[in-house]
């Protein structure tokens, strides 16, 4: 079950053939998922290619909307530039281990590391998913980490799967959602694609593409979610003109009701797979190309378009899930059925 | 007319009596219209108090949704938190001529600025209103900006008056617009109000807090615009909470149906009239009250419903105008009379 | 053997009593040092005060003079001004072992975080010890951690301990220093004191405080240092006046020569044990008491000029190292011996 | 007299031909004095290139040490990374009549400006001059603005004259200074300029490359000051690297003895005269050369150096001025002289 198939799609721009952010060509997405009682939860891996992440960086950017959010990464990232690894999604008490996991990684293929060249910035972001999940067990492991990063394709399930299964979203059972959209630029088709954990607002916000709104009917408790979101494009871009991207997911979250409420970590975070830079250049310089400043507007529209429907994605995929102490979150699905 | 006459409350939380940023107390709003022909422009003003700015200093920050804008003052403003002058809106190439004014009125107060004391810190904001006004003919003198200081009071007209005259929004008439909020804390009553220089948005995008959209039929330009959202409040804040508060215009924004275009420079401007800050402080501390971080949500979804609402307010109270070279730009009121 | 010691005091404003952070009342501080052949790394523990910090969360904010380091914790600290833990330095691949233990120590102390409460935001530092410290041995573990606030006490030893066990700087072995300024506000005493982890600077670029500049005589390598400078005063400050004290850090480090490299990752982080935040306020609003900014370039001085002696105090009792692979370190006190 | 010419060389990298920002190829620099009793102040203007600066935008970034400044333009320069007009230095109350020249200049350039097109963004940076200056007889006119645009050229004057007329530093005359630094890349030859604009720093605060400091034996007033520096050169760099360049000026104003006091608005300006952006742009890309992240640590040194070296100049070349009411500062070359 997708956006689409529950009527909710977002906007005017063509989606990509899948309609996720591996429409990005080179881009991989895989899940570990862990659901075992009042366990549950689990990792996502987002791969900008499926190469050697530090020998070969993607350009990427941080936007971070609302920062009540305990990522890794994100300050190297702002200043530099360039992803070194993967991007792991998880839950807020799982960012150690999975940072864990990227920095042993990254020693495993490039034994230099930390010896004759820099370290490497491993990028962890994560929400809260302690109302389903008993997130005091830690029960994330670096080997969790790992499967996720091994289980990477271009064809990946959305919903209660990975860092989704135990997020919560407008009092409804939230999780992972993806949407893409296609774009012409100079006689050449580019895409834009989105990802989302999607663990924000509060029971009653929630607002349809028609100006609907729905309700869990589930008590109101004040917010303690997050929402994260990934962006990648092919479209080549330098860091100044991502962070302009990535700020842009802030209005596809408020389309879908929010205003980032005080205890939501909002944060986006958006790459390019075009310009990788080489940890060993060849020479002084590196030619690349940029797009023209005054063609940036598709790119937002783009993004605010597909992080509303990737919000609504993650919605209509995730099934109702009991978790912990007997807390429960039912899918929007059933709820617009029984409506 | 006013956005509720037609029907365009938005969101939960009440109004205050008047609706507008002057139900916080002590606040003052003036204008001086510029309407002569080609040349429909002019300038507003908003006075956190009634007394001497530089003296009495009320505590403040920016927060830049998207900084294409040529808004003057606001360096020093996020770096020391705190408003020397009342603040004026103005067109684009009107705000050299509106900081001389601010200038010359700030020396003519306290004759020892520049001499024994700092400099003065003026706050301009502006938009573009070129498709309606001969931005060229720099119509707006510092005449004008004084007398907009002058014309304060609490009871002021919305639309296209003041700075307002001659902006455009989603296609239709935009300008000036308005709406508060009423919070209680502590047993007392609080007000955070917002005023809006609405001069955003594609023909087409404009969404109605029930979720039509609307379209003025008009051809649709790319986006020059631009809008700026000023928001009072008596709660007491620090200047890091402001900055909170003030990025949550974009939400408000964005519920209208705005991706924050590259071409608009979407700048708020929050202040508080509580705790000012002498310019001569007695000791070396100040006591303050500051709200408690937990209870900040009520005032972020209170911006973001009265951002909305304060845009919907232009559109409501602006008529249809006739610019320079023909342009014309019909007022919403007028749309949904006939829809 | 201190800075002093060595003849290297800085600038005009007296130190206190210990010339320490721990100068600053309630500031405590706490080494775990691992020193076992090629592994020379360790933990140091900053407590702003000897209580329950997530019940009683200091006002901070970070200062990022340049964001090449893996830190975390910071874009929460940014965004709400408050810490909620022990403030932890370490090697960059020890990041996150330590912060798992400030999440398994805070859910120990309260069982409710991630419950009923939100998650708790651990603060961990780092630079690169890569240099002595055989960083791929992974070798810090979560019990290091905890030792290291276990140890917390009001005088500490500096130099070669801690998080400074295998650190370089200049081409010295670099570590662990502090020291404090005396400052007199409203007739009452106050203090400002620094702690840095300092791990920067090329060889033949250190600067002593009478001009003179000290080479160690070692083959330049490119820099892959960084410098932690960690602030405490007991003044009461606002989040928005720590970062401005905080951002002076970066005078501190160019007067000891450096122009904050490429490589460098140089961080400062400053609280104020003044006006601690409640996790449950009893009202809506707290009092505070804040410093008149006109008050403030005394705290900007006593921050340069302690960050810079402090570094000095890291030199100055650093004693020569050897490290992996018969990398060798010689402390500056050798050199000037010698000289 | 030039900084050199007193023996106050900086650093270890070789300076360019004219050691002055000039010596980036196609920069400009050109002077309006106002001296004139208790009138002395002025206008200076640098233009990254001879052309149409509207329709060839420079790539720019701003780097804010200090933001207590009442610059102009800023904001836009920080979203969109390039320059329209050139720039203008000048005492703080000019800074309007400033703005007012730059956007009549370019309309009159480009007669669609805020009609078919957006409008134009003036940059014009200040400090204040008030010791000597009459600030409140505000004598700069538009006129004046122009004049030093139209006067630009390869080889200008520095010490006191253009916006430096009434400058102070560190209780000296100060003024306009500049320097350059020489660096080899790929095989070519490169350049980097500085040119400051130097009114900062406290009596007995100066520290000479030596190490001596220097005392001009006036009472100490509070400061009131700033320092504004314009880096330029013609390696290709994008944003992110212009803004990582610039925050290195902070490092030779501490070099210089500052610790970037409360008063001192200390703001950086870095552009490439590489890849400029052309306003009607060919196509939907452009094709950038860049220079690779691990070289850029030449940069950050020679900008340290030259604008240690730029204040340096400013104070060797300004010449001992008599301002308004008797106020008067010596030129640093008269102190040496006489030491």
């Amino acid at each position: 079950m997708r956006a689409r198939d529950l009527g909710l799609a977002c906007g005017a721009l063509p989606p990509g053939d899948r309609n996720a952010i591996t429409d990005v060509p080179g881009v991989l997405v895989g899940h570990c998922t862990i659901a075992d009682g009042p366990v549950c939860t689990g990792v996502t891996a987002i791969l900008p290619h499926d190469g050697n992440m530090f020998q070969m960086k993607p350009i990427a950017a941080p936007a971070v909307t609302n920062g009540f959010g305990k990522s890794v990464g994100l300050v190297q990232l702002g200043e530099l530039g360039t992803l070194e690894t993967p991007i792991l999604l998880t839950n807020t008490f799982a960012v150690a281990p999975c940072a864990g996991a990227l920095i042993r990684r990254a020693i495993a293929a490039d034994p230099e590391i930390g010896r004759r060249t820099a370290t490497v910035n491993p990028v962890v972001l994560e929400c809260n998913d302690g109302y389903l999940n008993d997130i005091q067990a830690l029960a994330v492991t670096e080997a969790d980490a790992l499967a996720a990063i091994e289980a990477a394709t271009e064809d990946f399930p959305v919903g209660a799967v990975g860092a989704g299964t135990g997020m919560s979203c407008f009092g409804f059972k939230g999780g992972v959602g993806t949407a893409s959209r296609r774009l012409r630029l100079d006689g050449a088709t580019y895409h834009l694609g989105v990802l989302v954990l999607a663990n924000f607002g509060r029971s009653g916000d929630l607002r349809l593409p028609d100006g609907r709104r729905v309700d869990p009917e589930a008590g109101v408790e004040e917010e303690q979610g997050s929402c994260i979101v990934v962006i990648a494009t092919d479209i080549p871009l330098e860091c100044r003109q991502l962070t302009r991207v990535g700020r842009r997911a802030g209005a596809g979250l408020a389309w879908c009701g929010s205003f980032w409420g005080n205890g939501s970590g909002d944060i986006a975070l958006a790459f390019t797979t075009a310009n990788p830079v080489a940890q060993e250049p060849d020479g002084e310089f590196q030619d690349r190309r940029v797009l023209a400043e005054g063609r940036i507007d598709r790119l937002f529209q783009a993004t605010a378009e597909a992080t509303q429907e990737a919000v609504l994605d993650a919605l209509a995929a995730a099934e109702t899930t009991e978790g912990r102490n007997g807390h429960r979150r039912v899918g929007l699905a059933e709820i617009l059925d029984r409506g």
